[in-house]
């Protein structure tokens, strides 16, 4: 029964493809899961171990062997290879890299492993086809026939010359469309987009996403080539990208998934959830000085704590967002200098503050029938809150996109309990100017 | 001086890359634009205009006659060709049709208009390379020089029989590889994944993420081939779907870019800001019921009205971006049943609001030396809240997609509004109870 029913894993899961597989093998504890894989053939093993998860797989390898994991590693793709030894303690990486068969993949990995993983260089592969310019149309077939067997997928053919400087390009199409004879330097495209080692992934992904591009050299400062950036790889950095400011807007702290634990998931949200509450048990102190002043002489202000929260909070988060999607748009080419870009969004806030402070002076006075004082203090508290909002929304992405941090964290729970706070200031802060009057 | 100056123009924009051109022509008034694009050669323009955005290209077509827009669709890749004229009035999209001059652009362009933009089939182009299954390696690579001056890029030949029906893929790397002599039937791949016309352009988006493709061919419902759609394509789907999901629970109602002017931008923002402002009037009404009553007995009730709402806000926003999640995960093979699912978010719920509110009610009671039933009021309360925006952040997710509406919607201002205003109610339903006992 032992060997029928390996024979059937084996049967069963080789016809799926390597995504659906590591979705399969998710469901297995370790050793299970070790086993499955141990039954597959190693092409089909190091595809679905390169569509793992990076915590998953580190959780999985725990229960391979150097020797097995070398096996694995010698014949993945040099990116998906790093990325997956980058995960392993140094001891098991040092003991996989002098067992990987293949000297050249081990060298590659080698040169792979110094480069910062959202980088070009921490994207990048070393496999690629390259041709020397002087080649013809004929050698270069040849060449591809050798040098394409261990390269996955072939999107481009690089051309360099005798000191492997980048020169250009030229797709499979052109070389299959040229006639036999034609030599490489009359066929090859010149104007070739590339990337330095040291460009940050998302400049990467920009670059290919403006350009259409299936595939990116990366060159070092005296231009040679190093390795390709394959669009696969670049569909990944702008899914988790989109993801990442997601989180850091909607405050989840640590990626989680749908199966981790109730307290993993709890855990995730808590660090946003503590701060918003410190916020708030703050601002509960500090409108706490006018409990036995304004609030028993005007107790209707505090029906009007939401609106100047809530808007606070959302002129913020527009304003931030807003400031983000111009941050990331690294076109190179910007939409001009500084301060008529200040000026306008100034201009937006300013408009937006009136029209929303004359609305709730008019329904507040003539809907609600508060009294005039009341109404005027709402407006032009709101004037204020949506004009410090902006500001602060506008400001907050700068500073921390300049120190490094994703400024998406700026639409996220911490700037929006600033805001808040801020907003109850002036509330109060106006109130007490009027009625002390 | 003017024929210097065109020369110059030629010269120096041809040097560029149409996704920069593209950038400088925006810069220009229509009359400019025009000038400048009809300087340049019909391909490069093409290019150009499949560069635009929607809004851009039709404001900036209305310079052009019907025969210079058809020079343009004439050469443009099908679902390029498609989308250009499903911006322009009909009348002008009919005559730019009758008079493109190859008459197979024509019929492709009326086979792909009727399909959904957000689909399979409004994503796809008609032009590929077909191979039929019986021919061998050599005929293919004739075949493929033949077609392939059609198809901008080619990334797989599709193998197909004698009724058009799709049998698998091989791709260039294969044909180049394989023996001159061998047949197709003995190289190509029939593992081939593909998408239906109708299926919803996020499907196809995740399809192609997750097998790592660069072209995925569409059928009808027999299986024939009608066309293909391209990585590049498919990186523009998830760019979009990314901002629009930011633009829902950020509350921006259209598009808008940093060059639009002050009052597009206002206006952008000022529909979910007033759903905010109606939201929180409402409150603000419902809140007045206590005014003369429970708020003259225990000011300090107004003092957590902030901690309530705040909380509301920040529990739905996390619970309905989680569900968010799950829901776009269309993987197939699903975590499990839905009550299991629910008993889990039910518990992450408990545990969090149990959290909040021990934390709270010991700063408040302790700490900050209220009295204790103030104290219960408001832990109870945020319990209750905890509970109430969990439910609301996870079913309004699930609703929203079941009637086709974007998910991410439920991240917004306007449920965010919908939890204070269930916020507060708790709150003083809570606190008119214990303090009238």
């Amino acid at each position: 029964a032992e060997n029928r029913d390996t024979e059937t894993v084996r049967t069963d899961l080789s016809e799926l493809f390597a995504a659906d597989i590591s979705v399969v093998l998710k469901e297995l504890d370790g050793p299970q899961a070790h086993y499955v894989l141990t039954q597959l053939d190693t092409e089909k093993g190091a595809e679905v171990l390169a569509e793992y998860e990076p915590d998953d797989r580190r959780e999985l390898l725990r229960y391979f062997d150097s020797g097995e994991i070398a096996r694995y590693v010698n014949i993945l793709d040099s990116d998906d290879a790093v990325d997956l030894l980058k995960e392993q303690p140094i001891r098991i990486r040092e003991e996989v890299i002098a067992l990987v068969e293949d000297r050249e993949q081990a060298r590659f990995i080698l040169d792979l492993l110094p480069y910062e993983p959202d980088t070009a260089g921490g994207l990048m592969q070393k496999e690629l086809v390259r041709i020397n310019v002087r080649q013809t149309v004929t050698e270069c077939v040849e060449e591809i026939r050798r040098q394409a067997q261990d390269v996955e997928k072939v999107y481009t053919v690089y051309v360099i010359d005798d000191d492997e400087t980048l020169l250009g390009i030229v797709s499979l199409k052109d070389i299959i469309l040229a006639k036999r004879g034609s030599r490489i330097e009359q066929v090859y495209n010149q104007d070739v987009i590339y990337a330095s080692t040291y460009d940050p992934a998302e400049n990467v992904a920009e670059l290919m996403r403006r350009y259409d591009l299936d595939a990116l050299p990366v060159v070092n400062v005296q231009k040679r080539l190093l390795g390709q950036i394959t669009i696969d790889d670049v569909v990944d950095v702008i899914t988790e990208q989109a993801q990442e400011d997601i989180a850091a807007i909607t405050g989840v702290s640590e990626e989680v998934e749908e199966d981790d634990s109730v307290w993993k998931i709890t855990r995730s949200r808590l660090p946003w959830l503590g701060i918003g509450m410190i916020g708030s048990l703050m601002a509960a102190k500090f409108l706490g000085i006018f409990e036995h002043d304004l609030l028993l002489m005007v107790p209707a202000l505090a029906l009007f704590i939401p609106i100047i929260g809530s808007t606070g909070g959302n002129v913020g988060i527009q304003s931030s967002s807003f400031m983000v999607q111009i941050l990331s748009d690294k076109s190179g080419i910007s939409g001009g200098e500084l301060w008529p870009r200040m000026l306008k969004i100034l201009s937006v806030s300013v408009l937006k503050g009136l029209l929303i402070a004359v609305f709730v002076f008019l329904v507040t006075f003539l809907l609600l029938a508060h009294p005039l004082k009341l109404a005027m203090v709402v407006s032009i508290s709101l004037l204020g809150v949506v004009l410090l909002s902006s500001f602060t929304g506008t400001v907050t992405p700068i500073l921390l996109d300049r120190f490094g941090v994703n400024p998406s964290v700026a639409s996220g729970p911490f700037i929006t309990t600033a805001n808040d706070f801020l907003g109850y200031s002036v509330y109060f802060g106006i109130a007490d100017l009027l009625y002390h009057l």
